[in-house]
């Protein structure tokens, strides 16, 4: 019988060729596989292909490894990078904060109010701010101050913790501390950052403060997979809202929090649901 | 070699199956065509199964005759409603248009600059009004004044007119008259309409009278296909602006233009592309 | 010295004439008082004047009550509506709630963050389940549970709470029960729902069902005043959000919770700043 | 009798004090004068008062010329920078172009509907592509062939006839030639530029392009009083649209046509309606 439970998510890329299509639909309906959605995206300069499919296995006539197996030497035939994700292993995510608190909460209540399909076993944060925040939704809240000098050390126990909680995704909910390189080069694509400007507009630090000056008329925020070159990583998702002369430096920020919730709820749930293959420094986000 | 030209884009429904994405790119594969673009959405609750495959003929082994005859008879095997559009053969418009001008002038401005993949053989007015513009593009501009008595024949001289130049899709860019229910009958999810309010509100005349005397914050257009349910046919397309206290009729009017123009566009183009299939009152758009 | 303390915001409304900005300026410039904004509207059609002024009193030479008595003869000469609201005396809100917690949850976090410059004194509801949310706030919760037999005397124990505590202003943050006329009039132009359209589109009961079966492109919400015609009251704020035929009812739900949290703090806002004059149906919300 | 050709906008800077808009107030309505509308700004950090008066003169009990000088007078005691427009007295602009017609075309069309309150006696360009469009609106097209060796004999010769034309507006409808220094000190925050990206991101040269390698979700557009520091003017308006991977570079430039034209025509607007004031980098932009 269908359920939510039976189902899963592949996402490809490849060089693109003819019957790429033909060859994975034809290999999941041969085993009674039912496509319930399913996306291909052809970039034509690059001569790349994207496929996602979402599929419903209540019929499988294999296992699941059976399935893997048999994806694993089609998908090699193709030069296929591969990606098959069961609905029912939901995904495990961690939250870094700092000091903010509209981020983390409004991913908090999204995910009680079931909008985000994930667990969240833990939060870290360098401060202690947002420890009643994060324990009122029962979730375990872990400090670990970040000074120059412990920096490395400190990472290191964070990579352990985030480890040993098989963690597939964190996402730095305004998270005031950059990221050393070798923690990004750890968890590659599996970061989330939100910066609150429309990048590549005023990269670093009190984008908000930058905008004021400049007199913009539109202020945003932008999520992006973290990479080891600041601001600079693919964009996952942006939003706008617009700002007269009236507003402050402190009514840019307030109207900006209001955009960076939901610019990074919107891109932890593609993330989440599977819709996201990187390609260089852009991103194929499947609708 | 691959052009444009060599292209075809299939649109699909039919109750959903098993095997259906497989059977059709499986088909399209074998005669060495290749995908360039297909999205699949299944409508989970009235299991109805919903495809777009925009191709590559360029190294078919088929003739485009044959390509048809296969297509009968694999979508027959799966009830399948089915429609194959080539790109070469470019889509046939007429646009209807009383007295405003933004929308024609809209239209045709895009179509000039290569934004509207059609021919424009004829524009077709109830007034003299716009003459100067249709022609001053170089399209034929014929006039059928309306009045009660000579509405059926009237409507009877432009279905002929229409026929006679095999056109594909009827624009109604602010046409200032309803049709009869025998004219959309005649060309049934081949004439767009757009109208000035966010359907279902202020239905009927004018909407921006009915918006100010509301005072509603937001106001907006809406393109639809036309059926005889006026203002009721499935919608293609919606757009907002903001308002507010300051702004009189004459200002939600000049605001409102700014989305008709756009919102209607976006709905052509979406047609001209063979994005679209009606399902009852809703509307599947393929992006 | 200047302070937000000692500032107050004046609203008027008036049938227009001359000298109205010259009197109201020259009455508070005479008296050592500083304009920090003012704005003024002028209906052309309907021959009202609307004022809105906001200033420093740090260096008045008269008391408030002097001021108050001021304005009250100009005022009275031009037979003006008036009202005169001080920085420091803070308006009291009361949240009424059912279920549905992302509208409280999001007053709840901006009055926090310091967004919305009042006090929550109490929250009421007709259900128990979001108790512990207002309590970790620190709001007192009270439940009146409503039944047809108990409405009205339910209803007169929450107008002698809502008395009681000096409440200026009532917001119905996805408060499931309709109002009876005599509560509503109980408080005019203080209580501000939050409907889940674009009215007036879909109104009455689960717009979401109705926007999905109507296969709309854009989802929205709407902020009124409450009136005894139900989802008629002056509006104060919508906004919209796109969605796709591939979204499901859940997923126009998701999509609005977004917009009315936004829409309804807007309201909020504007009320709490003084910043609106209803004027019949209509509403000037000065920015 | 009122009418709009008796109404008159007076725009005012000056250091904040008690009892500007008393004085100013106080002076019109002393002579009989009508405010329609009126709107104060004051930027309390800088400690500057903006001002925004529009007003109906049909009562007044002095001539033009006299009010203008108990402006003189009054302004003087304030030190206020001041400007004074006459309804009647339509401002006249200058449209530059290059070869892309959607900027001017939009413009030509909104000035024929009666959206922009101007003259727009000629058009100037450095190629001969959009003669007929100009001619075909009734407006004279000036070509000036710009070259590295000819552009300061050019410019002067441009500057010569936008003199002789009495030019109050200059408009970059996508003229793609770099004003000289010369050129844009002779009309100060008389010239508007459209950049096709939301400044500062993407500045210089193909900004659609930039943003398509970036990977961005918006793409935009900036209009702007044109300085001698490039794509660093004084912010007018901006506008943005959502884009996707699926966009090719003819993709971002065709949806940013269309926010190009928006945001254009709504500072060219604002500027026709005297609703700018500029303050150093940024613009108070009364609405």
């Amino acid at each position: 019988m269908s359920s939510p439970n039976n189902r899963a998510t592949l996402l490809i890329s490849c060089p693109d060729r003819r019957g790429l299509v033909a060859a994975i639909s034809g290999l999941l309906s041969e085993h009674r596989i039912n496509l319930i959605d399913a996306q291909q995206h052809t970039d034509e300069i690059e001569k790349q292909f994207f496929y996602r499919v979402y599929f419903d296995m209540s019929d499988m006539d294999v296992s699941r490894e059976q399935l893997q197996q048999l994806l694993e030497i089609e998908c090699g035939r193709f030069n296929m990078n591969w990606k098959l994700s069961f609905a029912d292993k939901r995904k495990r995510v961690a939250i870094f904060v700092s000091k903010y608190e509209h981020c983390i909460y409004d991913l908090l209540l999204r995910h009680r109010m079931g909008e985000l399909d994930c667990d969240i076993p833990l939060v870290i944060s360098n401060h202690e701010d947002l420890r009643g925040f994060s324990e009122g939704f029962g979730i375990p809240y872990h400090v670990f101050p970040i000074t120059p000098e412990n920096k490395e050390a400190q990472e290191a126990r964070e990579i352990e913790l985030i480890r040993s909680e098989n963690i597939d995704l964190i996402v730095m909910a305004r998270y005031m501390q950059i990221l050393s390189e070798n923690m990004i080069a750890t968890f590659p694509q599996q970061i989330i950052n939100i910066h609150h400007s429309t990048l590549p507009a005023f990269k670093g630090a009190k984008p908000y403060h930058q905008a004021h000056d400049r007199g913009v008329k539109l202020v945003g925020a932008t999520a992006h997979y973290a990479t080891t070159d600041l601001d600079e990583g693919p964009i996952l998702a942006q939003g706008v809202a617009e700002c007269t002369h009236a507003d402050s430096v402190d009514d840019l920020i307030r109207k900006g929090r209001d955009i960076e919730r939901v610019t990074l709820a919107n891109a932890v749930r593609a993330h989440l649901a599977d819709r996201i293959i990187v390609a260089g420094r852009r991103t194929i986000i499947f609708r």
